[in-house]
């Protein structure tokens, strides 16, 4: 067991939230979950929101090991006993007392000095001066492709308009408005198995021209693939990494192609080789793929985010997995908190007893030297990220 | 490590099986394991059925640690040495003295009130009231699509009145007949990658007549996708859990397409959302799959079958993997027993030790408190398969 | 934790290597990774090689626990500090004051008494007289089919005089030559998804024509993946193991298309059923993928090369994992070794160490009793692999 409870954090993947005020039981159990459905998910089920359905899908949130760990954090933040209401009375009165107040507690208790922020989720976009003003750390944020795709298709605009403005909108993000890296969530659309021929410029004309004429068949994967080819390229161009989401995520995934291992031939690539590119999430649960292109791609980067925490108590073999192959400076911590501040705190209390456990067991097993699994903690809790993002 | 060795158990995914009388060491390793192949496997490779390749045969299924496991767990239930002959003589001479006083004596020692019986394996049926004669135990029947529409096949009908006679026999078995939830093994035939449009009436009528006519191509998978279909229609008809096999199995599977994965496109879809479905064996190796789909999607759950015990000690990594995202209510034991009950027995005594190691654990990374812990044990051994199966 | 560590080791899996001479500490690091990328590779990317870029590259390599590890038992056998230049220095002397004496206390030190050598990489291959002269071990010789393709196809042959050179070359190797088996890497070009029907006559003459006359499409894969199937039968004809690479490896390798369950559909085909097939690397990280083919196909082999050594701690977990499908007796020690005769050092150490903890814990659970789990350790770290190539 290392010892870094102390060390600072750089939550490397996170979302932006709002002071949502206060909340009921209810509210909180639905706001912090990641899955487990909602009214309009069983409604759109033709099933009756009855209280025996609404029962059901609380239960089926507040029964996951993450929820119980949250509740067993919060608790012992407050000093209460790790029940659900008492938590909540005690956060809800602090949040009255002062919420930036509130939310500087518990980053500090946690150790997060900075959060980078995929600006993307969620959606309508929450504002970042505001979010910047209420939380009481460092914000970086990343700017989302797929939300401007969404922009720029609604429009009515010719193929070499979209494709200036796409460019454009990337160059203010970058230049001008302090984004730092790019994001992309092409595995909830069409999935990760991306040609790096899809950068040809004719690939994007001729699939714009087949969605804008809705003439189907696969018109829409065509235009995203060649729009994230770009975006590695403009990547490279402004010297930033580029987020790809990979692995499971909510309920809208593209499960069966949201596995890393598609995106090897795009990152092998010629072409693509000098961009920086993290697989958010490590691909959880196929984060061994993950790992391994970490290995052999020099520029490629994993993050542990979303298995930490909504894994729960995954967190340890989730960074000892990473770790078989990721090269220790070349995996970064993050949270995939989004809506509660609670979120972050709850992943970087995990993430650190789990870097901790995992590390010291690799002193233990012989792997490392103590100042080696040391180094590493404070790697992937925060250097990596600094270097990465060029936080310095 | 948590106390439960007291605690009932209903195994929620098990086999019918009849007295086999005495048997010989060679016939008991042959009964008890999962592969490893047979003398008509090797016949058809081509290989002469040597004394040479009968003892590389009993090798392969002794050589596994399940095996090993198997033995130690009934030597000490005999009191014996944990030697193979010495266990086969007690055991034939518990048999001799009385097999449904041995079957009790050996569900006891595990706790074992209740068998949750898929009657579509072994073909032909094992009878029902001579199983529930000889088992001194509940029996709740399961029952199976495809030796139905394998009958159905077999007679010369219109699709209409195949496709009566599908929805009649359904209706017979779960209102006359007392079975209490249907199972498909789509994954050894055609594969998981079911689409939800496969629903639609004309899809059964045309690939039927695909089928009736010998135009191959994709004929029998259109055709075994829209029963599939039909039958969670029928779950949601008549409020029964829909158990589907997902991950390895027998020598059979369809590999490739094993995967629980594929079926998240289904399982999501409005139309089967209020459908109660159990990812039988979590899809182990993939057990990471079914925990996020029994995570995000409500009515979605685990069970641990197969994987214990055959996957030996794997047990405890089993249990732990699939928790990291199934909510603790919604994963269930079971066996995957079949033909004698030392399986139902092994696959208990090595579950509740599992269990134990691995909520324990749990309670020592301060994910749960030891409260938690016990009702998980409780409700995976017996609680969720009660209220599912509606045992009360 | 079973005391393992005076057994001897047949090193299953691993490739020849010359006397490199001295070595800078930047050409060492460059010789023992497994990837991370080179000049080349980065140049090809539109990077200059700059110091910058150097560093980097290096960085990467260093920073995986596998090499942390490889520089500690270094160390520890020159006793010096885990410093990589104090191990370096010490290594160039021992080279300096005799190669194969120092890699005869490397070997004794591991308990390494034979190599099993595929001789198809590097290419141009390293000469089997000098690598036995310098390497004070048994080297049984491994056939590598593609180096036979490739050179064939550079030749202007018939269909019939290709496949009569093809049976010839691996004829000669098996009989003349002293090799002990086949090999592919077909996961490197077309993937593991071969069908069995590939064996046809027909199939070999059709797609030799279509890559003969530059034809496209799938002509390769079917060539290949015909060739696969003739190797197969070649491997039964002379009784000889075939060795299938599966799983990850350099950063070529058919990433989406090199998970083991890709080759069940071929390897249950009655007419490959009496092959011993060694599924080399075991498939990691799709490891439990293989370890079900070896336990439902009675001839189906593991080897748990290159995951050890180069996922690092994933040793213990590697060998635990594939342990619980695997029989005991068809799992093979290995360590993909190339370039260096460290790499089957450290990797011997580790595979030791992680076999004692591994099988350790197994007796600890009560799954296997000490004697059960000595033995198991003895056909993993040599026993089978006698068995297997005949090394009697």
């Amino acid at each position: 067991m290392l010892e870094i409870a102390e060390l600072p954090v750089v939550d490397a993947h996170c979302h932006p939230f709002l002071n949502p005020g206060e909340l009921s039981v209810e509210a909180f159990v639905d706001l912090v979950a990641l899955g487990g459905g909602s009214q309009r998910f069983m409604e759109e089920g033709g099933l009756a929101f009855t209280s025996a359905v609404r029962t059901e899908l609380q239960r089926v949130k507040r029964d996951t090991v993450y929820f119980r760990r949250l509740v067993r954090d919060l608790a012992a933040f407050f000093g209460v006993e790790p029940e659900l209401d008492q938590v909540l009375e005690r956060r809800n009165a602090a949040v009255r007392a002062g919420y930036r107040g509130y939310v500087g507690r518990l980053f500090r208790d946690a150790g997060i000095v900075t959060l980078i922020a995929d600006m993307g989720y969620p959606q309508p976009p929450v504002d970042l001066a505001t979010f910047r003003r209420e939380v009481p750390a460092g914000v970086v944020p990343i700017f989302r492709i797929e939300p401007l795709i969404a922009r720029l298709l609604a429009e009515d605009l010719g193929w070499p308009e979209f494709r200036r403005r796409f460019d454009e909108s990337i160059a203010n993000a970058l230049q001008r408005d302090g984004y730092r890296g790019l994001k992309s969530v092409i595995a909830y659309r069409t999935g990760l198995d991306v040609s790096p021929l899809s950068r040809s410029p004719d690939q994007g004309l001729m699939a714009y021209d087949g969605v804008k004429r809705g003439l189907g068949g696969d018109a829409m994967k065509r235009l995203r693939d060649h729009l994230l080819c770009r975006a590695l390229e403009l990547c490279i161009e402004y010297d930033v990494p580029m987020q790809i989401h990979t692995g499971v995520g909510d309920v809208e995934i593209n499960l069966p192609y949201c596995r890393p291992s598609y995106l090897m031939e795009l990152l092998r690539f010629p072409a693509f080789r000098a961009c920086r590119v993290v697989l958010v999430h490590s691909g959880y649960p196929y984060h061994r793929e993950a790992a391994y292109m970490a290995h052999v791609l020099p520029r490629v980067y994993c993050d542990v985010s979303e298995g930490i925490p909504f894994a729960g108590h995954a967190a340890p073999a989730l960074i000892r997995e990473v770790l078989e192959m990721a090269p220790l400076s070349k995996v970064v911590y993050g949270s995939d908190g989004f809506a509660l501040p609670e979120l972050n705190y709850t992943a970087a209390k995990l993430a650190k007893q789990a870097l901790g456990l995992a590390l010291g067991q690799l002193v233990e097993e012989g792997m490392l030297s103590k100042t080696e699994a040391e180094e590493a903690a404070w790697l992937i809790l925060a250097g990596t990220a600094r270097r990465l993002y060029r936080l310095d």
